[in-house]
């Protein structure tokens, strides 16, 4: 593990709906609950990466290109869309914190440097945090 | 005006999309760009009241009572639902924040002591907050 | 009233418990609820000044001083105290939010120019927001 | 370690004073220092768990369950009390961060699947964060 | 006044020191303290509009025209730039908070409708929020 | 790895600009872009430290000694300063996140007990989060 590890925080709007393809509307109802429920959240995502500092810059990563990264494959794929309906890339399957942190995690991790990418967080509300380290 | 007020707030996520029923589906796309795409936001809403300390107890207003009646005429109804299709109190009005700021002022007014309600706030996102003084 | 209006935040830590003199164990249980058991709070006290800004400093009041006169008048007497038992200057009085933010003007506004005080917001939690204007 | 960590924020308000039994009170004064005087605070605890994400569900652990084990277990037992002397499971250690993070880990454990708890995190105020991994 | 007020935010990072250019280097120093040596912010500003809701797009302000207006005529002005230093219209004033304030004021209410700028805050810190309606 | 951790958080302001002495002034634009302009930030810094539990009193760390060895090596020598040009010790160093996170563990970790430091982080704005692990 490098000793630096650099965070950076992005934000998206979205709706969504908890819904898995495989059961019938009252099992989804029953098992998510409101979440079943058309709604939608403000995310927060922070992305994670670890480097070796480069003596002459003071930089252990590249944060434009991260950004420039996580703009193209991520915030423009779900800021202000529908993700239960409109985002072909998470098509059949359930738009929990647990499956987009990991959903996003796939999307980010080629377009860096083998091994840069330590942590993806999505958090949902302030009272639900999370994290995937792949 | 009395010297005391008092502001509490309150959370709920929900879908919406900007859309005027008069306009049409491009009138609607050029108008509210992106947020005339279905997403969603965790909003945030401030209830300011102002009333008259009691010396007996210490209190200005009753927040139990205040609590009770922003869940039931605002919380219930917004909550993990989509504004600008399932909550037919909104309905044929554009959900922006201003409007939202304006309804919930309605919906909650009559509950209280006259006068007693002297603001309403709805943040949508950090950055946007839109206050209604009735 | 001034263009200008300046506020500063404090925060202190406090025991304290909500019991009206004059009631009985009951009648206190029965009116506070859970408040009426001893516990406590970080709170966070806003206060707001007015003044005319000085064109050679480009200071429209002395927040050196304002830090001094709260810090004597207000944090030195409440916090890492119990308010309902080792305060004597709310001795009698429940110590709710609007008693304090009512209490905490009048111990810091004779310490001001006349006129100079234009508020005091006690933050109990996130949620519950108490302003006084006296 | 799973690849998934889920954390749920909760808060409870309380008060407490720093005292070992076993020191005389001018040594706890000494050791403590206003921490020994009653006071209290607005707590944050966060609870993070591990789990295998259910393909089916797209969920990594049972979030209703860890909020109404956290509640039973430790919400119920801390909010709106005395820390220091209304809380037998406390009673006779100092209710220093260190503690309160170790005893909720051993409170909450038994409650959750073997291995599921990873974290628990007691913010006592913005500047003072108590982490325990049992 | 209008029911309704909207309020946007934005940030920016600058570098700056007190200082005023009819005192001595002595005099400044005593007067402001460590603020005299050159340091920096992460300023926050808050521009408050009101406005009358158009009952057709439930909008009341125009949201990016107001962002454009305080884009060009303050963040590209401020942004990563030395207030005392790197701004010809800040040159020759103390760039206290409350300067600052009243200046962005000015640069911003021409360029919106007439009376439609109700307030602009300057927060330097948490602690230090300096608000100006002109 | 102890079980217990414990972070402090502390602030600073400070100028700066990002610049590498053994670059041209146009390699440096170009490298750094706005960045190389001296501006400012408040910097938020959280120290973490893991220590073992005394029974007697409940603490794991002398947090009082933390504090005061913080204040005196980092505090003191960078609090409204500029970074680029008024702290020796920075001297010929881009004052990047990377390098203040790695120079406070520096400075710091002699005068703590070996091992107990385990996290420097540098908060430069809340989108940026700097952390070092020596």
């Amino acid at each position: 593990m490098s000793a630096l590890e650099l965070t950076r925080q992005y934000h998206f709007s979205a709706g969504h709906r908890l819904e898995s393809p495989t059961l019938s509307s009252e099992e989804n109802a029953r098992l998510y609950g409101q979440c079943y429920r058309p709604h939608g959240h403000n995310y927060l995502v922070e992305v994670t990466v670890q480097g070796r500092r480069d003596p002459l810059t003071g930089m252990a990563a590249d944060l434009g290109a991260l950004d420039a990264a996580v703009k193209r494959l991520v915030l423009d794929r779900v800021d202000h869309y529908d993700l239960s309906s409109a985002v072909p890339a998470l098509e059949g399957i359930p738009t929990t914190g647990e499956n987009l942190a990991r959903a996003f995690w796939e999307w980010i991790a080629p377009a860096l440097p083998a091994g840069a990418l330590r942590r993806v967080a999505v958090v949902e509300t302030d009272n639900n945090i999370f994290e995937y380290r792949g």
